[in-house]
């Protein structure tokens, strides 16, 4: 392999795959970066076996070049050194070559470095796709519906399948879920599914889909989901981004989500979330985060919380619409901010179905998004 | 203590306090903050005994009003919980009212916190000031030494007197030298010193400085330095910053310096830094830092570091201006790079004495400021 590439193009492609880097990997090959050059592009591979992303350099932008070949080739090279010194290169362009043993030069200017490369032939191969099992969908609504539910995953693994987000696809809508039992968050939305695509049970990791929705481009690109053996590969064009499918089987969440309520408001979005936020300061230092809440007589709410060794906080609101019982419940601030702060709406609507009973908050007159809380059973 | 502030003002104080904010202290009041008003001003302090700063809002800036006093007084609030608050509350001015036993109620809007407070009565008294023992200087100018000084500061706490910076003040001159024994930095400067002020073996600890640094205005206002028994005072107006001054004697380093040289060069800063950056990537894998530099025969030298496991970098530099003998050297890349960085001209001088002996780097031309590094003994 020898070849003169553009090193902002080389490099963006290698902050792309690093996040798939295994700082402490039992496989040694995959500390590296697996780097393939032929006239149709340099394709960089890095796989921690949990998530694999490839990502490839054209030819061509526009009418800029982008590399040069002078000949085809494959090396693995060590991925903690390469990752910085691409980066800090002097000159614009970046000369490297693999001589024999995979040892590999890179010059740039009056820089010379000398890898220690290893045999691209043992790097792991990436599973095949069938493209029948294909959906397409807008990269900025999979990232806001990433975003929407990843805060409800469990941190605990001592329930792995709890740690992942569930991904349902049944006809032109995708639906996706997560729960750690005390929380929930449901986002669905419209995709198209030529094919008849179905997914059911497919839970990908938290954590993997963190790291996809930093990749995941912001404009509203299509791009394609696909379903092979036990892996799901978005394709975001000159990224590819494999992650492992959580074995078990994700429970059923149909049922919890109640149809009728005891108290019903809706509230400004911003107050709320502002006040929320201050009690929050509060509660937290309890470590438990409770925070009460009371419907007032006079079309007002009030949120309160105190501290045995700080003091107390209360915050009210004006609510322009209140409908049902009187209200007085308790419940965990951190997961009422982080339900609010994904609503992007200007009205946010509380359901209330008793005290020791769920609170649904949704953005006012839409259904597409979710979150149920379960309070806090707690006395006066 | 009853009055209506600015919460800008009032956080921008609370901000430039809060650094001296004991976390874990065995002293309880020390965890909050004093706060003072009358009608000079609102005064905040915050003390972990090692650094003290005090902040005062003054009652007006030019025509605006920053508070409106009712009562005067005094309370100490417990820090953790106040200084978020004060940041997230709704309206543009806050009320602070102290009550009975310390209760003090903070409102904002419709907001309103009840915090337990403590008497300031028990609040340690900061150290009297000798207004006679004062100089003057620029505060940017001293912001610059003290970052052009502080990376030599030792972090082992088996020789304390090291960890700090030695202010040495003697005439119109101010002195700041710091060394861990395998480096050196001294930055001079004039000052204004009326009063003939000494400072002599005074040692200030490079983490206080570093939050002096953060403090320090970017203007060329004029400061005072004040000495008071075992503290140093630095008056920035608004703002006193106190710190605690290291027992022990300094070090005598004068006749470490080398007043001759076997080999002298010129390198441009820009790339002598890039190069030295990029063979410090390999270097510190290693993590002996260690890298080789040598002059070629063609007017260029050679940067070099290897790693075993990895490879090898090597990079050239022009080189206008050599004279002496011909070079090998070896030494920790990490002290060059923190050098280098503290130097803000165009060329650097580098002074050799020989394979073993100290290294000086300075600006060309230039005596104010002067780094030594000794060399590691490699053999080949």
């Amino acid at each position: 392999m020898k070849l003169t590439v553009n090193k902002d193009q080389l490099n963006g492609s290698i902050q792309q795959v690093s996040k798939a880097i295994s700082s402490r990997t039992a496989i040694p090959i995959l500390s590296g970066i697996k780097i393939e050059a032929n006239e149709q592009g340099i394709t960089l591979t890095a796989s921690d076996t949990d998530i694999s992303i490839q990502s490839t350099i054209p030819p061509h932008q526009g009418d800029v070049e982008l590399f040069t070949l002078e000949q085809e080739g494959a090396v693995v090279l060590p991925a903690k050194f390469f990752v910085d010194i691409i980066r800090k290169l002097p000159e614009d362009s970046v000369e490297i070559e693999v001589k024999d043993g995979f040892q590999t030069m890179i010059r740039s200017g009056l820089s010379e470095i000398q890898l220690v490369g290893m045999d691209a032939e043992e790097y792991p191969v990436l599973p095949s796709l069938d493209a029948k099992e294909t959906v397409l969908m807008q990269s900025d609504l999979l990232k806001t519906m990433i975003r929407q539910t990843i805060l409800a995953v469990s941190t605990h693994e001592s329930t792995p399948i709890l740690t992942g987000v569930l991904f349902t696809i049944q006809d032109e809508q995708i639906k996706l879920t997560a729960t750690d039992r005390h929380r929930l968050a449901t986002r669905e939305a419209s995709i198209r599914n030529e094919e008849g695509t179905q997914f059911k049970n497919i839970v990908i990791s938290g954590k993997n889909l963190n790291e996809l929705q930093k990749l995941l481009p912001d404009q509203d690109t299509l791009i394609e989901v696909i379903r092979a053996d036990n892996q799901v590969l978005f394709n975001l064009g000159s990224v590819l981004f494999f992650t492992r499918v959580l074995d078990g089987l994700y429970p059923d969440t149909s049922k919890i989500i109640p149809q009728a309520y005891k108290t019903e408001m809706v509230v400004p979005a911003k107050p709320f979330l502002s006040a929320m936020d201050r009690v929050n300061l509060l509660s937290r230092e309890e470590r438990t985060n409770i925070v009460k809440m009371a419907t007032l007589d006079d079309g007002k709410i009030e949120i309160s919380s105190s501290s045995s060794e700080l003091g107390k906080i209360t915050e009210q609101l004006d609510v322009p619409s209140i409908s049902g019982e009187p209200l007085k419940i308790s419940f965990n601030s951190r997961y009422m901010l982080d339900a609010l702060k994904t609503i992007d709406s200007e009205w946010i609507h509380l359901g209330f179905t008793g005290a020791m009973s769920p609170i649904i908050v949704k953005p006012k007159d839409e259904t597409f998004l979710l979150h149920l809380i379960l309070p806090y059973r707690t006395t006066g």
